[in-house]
């Protein structure tokens, strides 16, 4: 967890593979490199996406030249990371202009979101605070809703880099999100994901399918913002993806308390409005990525 | 806060009319108190409820009388409420039992509840904990997913009540409820009401929509325990009843943190599977309240 957010996850472990070849750069090293980062994180497949893309340059390429390939893929990785996050904002921002449209355009278009999806998450600009950034720069007023995001509280993180840009905000604890839908007083759910599946069902911090469920139920749009280094093509099934379950201390209760602490949850593609990518907007299925990634 | 849960938020009240009378039991004191203790609480009914009826029984009294009465019948609901929970308890006993047979009998039931809603909240028994706990004293196995209910934490409150029973259970945060109904680990919720319209529709504690949407959505019965003290024969539309907002200083972010902090949810009427009185289990709706409560 000093490195957190899904696409960040990603190009870290690309620098780690090449930190690893500039100590050892024989074949028993990059694959116990690609191996140990692997294993670091469950959920999120950036992590294998990312590996895979090194092991993919590395693993054709001579000892003595691997330090140097590594270093200069992952740097590479860095740059596409902020092109994809900047690409996908100015997606993103179409929707919510056309949102604040419909809403009348006369008060500030109100943004619920999950967790941190933002630059704190990535390379820079973020997935689902991207749109917001370039609204708010834009001259779009916008106000964001921030869940708390128990247990480690990454809304916190979310208000901080709201702050920096001069966004309006409000932090509720994950439970409020219902009632604010119920009051009328949200627009539109934007979150990021840590795996989407080529069928659109969406892994993401825990407690995002219960704001799905709110949204659908109070006629809010739900979009979750997904770069394609989070689509893993391989998995159709949500059900299928595997949910990390991390250590109890996060939790912060006396010892003698029973608890768990799963981290993520699956929302089902048919809560989800659409899907936002670097490469446009597209519905939660199988049909509207493959329309955005043919090749895939 | 000092004391809270809605059952024991009304019996509190009629003994502070009672210390508010014995030390001046004039028809100004008598309205003073009933103005005080009404406004601490704005959200669960039976604050009203109790301090109507110690109104209806002290205004006709000569104020010589007075103290003695509004301490008998502050006694009279205390005793009342401990035998409400109890027979609330039996006619949900059933319903646990039910729900266990019908899942084969052959694992222990898993209960999901929101809050506290035990004997801490109560005089005794508790609302949504007395079945619970009457199926655990009658020895079937039950284990109680206990949501850790931000921001005051409620959720431990009843793990520590479960925990003195011997009840199996465990903590979540609020964001998991929706996880562990999908995995199909929760076999039904229950949960207690601070405020139930004649329609059905549920004040609760906050995010207790959330739980309600999942449940929906998963197949899972959502029960609510409500007593009649906490039933709102005037209200029908439950958007009419008013959300207690808390001081933010519950959340315990730095104060330069933009954040609200409002205590409760509605729940409608469609969501609930089925109330709990002490007069039996009825459908959510006026029809089915007032087959059980027909002299209101």
């Amino acid at each position: 967890m000093r490195v957190r957010g899904a696409p960040l996850i990603g190009v870290a472990a690309a620098y780690g593979v090449s930190l690893a070849l500039r100590a050892d750069p024989s074949d028993a090293s990059l694959g116990a490199a690609l191996v140990t980062l692997g294993a670091t994180r469950p959920t999120a497949v950036n992590l294998r996406w990312a590996l895979e893309r090194m092991a993919g340059v590395l693993r054709p390429a001579a000892p003595a030249d691997r330090a140097g390939r590594a270093y200069a893929e992952a740097a590479a990785m860095a740059e596409e990371d902020v092109d994809v996050c900047r690409r996908l904002g100015e997606h993103g921002e179409r929707l919510l202009q056309g949102a604040w449209e419909a809403a009348g355009g006369d008060r500030p278009l109100n943004v619920l979101t999950h967790c941190n999806a933002g630059w704190l998450a990535t390379v820079d600009w973020g997935t689902a605070l991207a749109p917001v950034y370039r609204a708010h720069e834009a001259g779009m007023p916008v106000h964001v809703w921030v869940d708390e995001t128990r247990p480690r509280n990454q809304g916190l993180l979310t208000a901080w880099e709201l702050a920096q840009h001069g966004v309006p905000h409000t932090v509720v604890v994950d439970n409020a999100g219902g009632l604010l839908m119920r009051r009328g007083q949200v627009d539109l759910c934007l979150v990021g994901t840590d795996r989407t599946t080529r069928a659109g069902e969406v892994a993401n911090k825990i407690g995002t399918y219960l704001k799905a469920l709110a949204a659908r139920d109070n006629r809010v749009p739900f979009y979750v913002a997904a770069p394609s280094s989070s689509i893993d093509w391989t998995l159709a099934d949500g059900a299928a993806i595997p949910i990390e379950e991390r250590d109890r201390a996060e939790l912060g209760y006396d010892p003698a308390v029973p608890a768990i602490n799963p981290a993520f949850d699956v929302t089902p593609a048919s809560l989800v409005t659409a899907l936002v990518t670097e490469r446009g907007v597209c519905e939660a299925s199988e049909a509207g990525l493959r329309r955005l990634f043919p090749e895939e």
